[in-house]
């Protein structure tokens, strides 16, 4: 058993970049998403660009939007 | 464009679950996955009983510790 004191290496950066990669896949705004998930559009571009811890509701939320598994935002 | 009004059908308690599920499978106490995380023991008990909103980060957090992709807590 070992003890991590390793951060995790950005996933919120990771996790934004996927976000609006299946976003933008769909054709689909910023604006739009936001809308569509009932989270602020100032929300959805501080996750996209990495900058949100974003939680698990919200997760669910955006992935429910785009009607994707949210395990598939966090691939 | 729909707006979604439906709050998510639980995704914390479902997270919680197959948290508890994953960690059992590899044996380890939940204690034993709050050391090697970094989080506290009451936090883990309390993300399992799907009573936290838990963050992308804490969740990359108990994703290594489990080595395990963080999708697949997800799943």
């Amino acid at each position: 058993m070992k003890k991590s004191s390793i951060p995790p290496k950005d996933p919120l950066q990771a996790f934004g970049r996927r976000l609006a990669e299946l976003r933008k896949e769909q054709g689909i705004s910023q604006e739009q998403l936001a809308y569509m998930s009932g989270v602020a559009r100032s929300y959805v571009s501080g996750v996209e660009r990495g900058q949100r811890n974003i939680s698990l509701i919200n997760i669910t939320r955006l992935a429910e939007a785009l009607q994707l598994p949210a395990s598939k935002l966090l691939e």
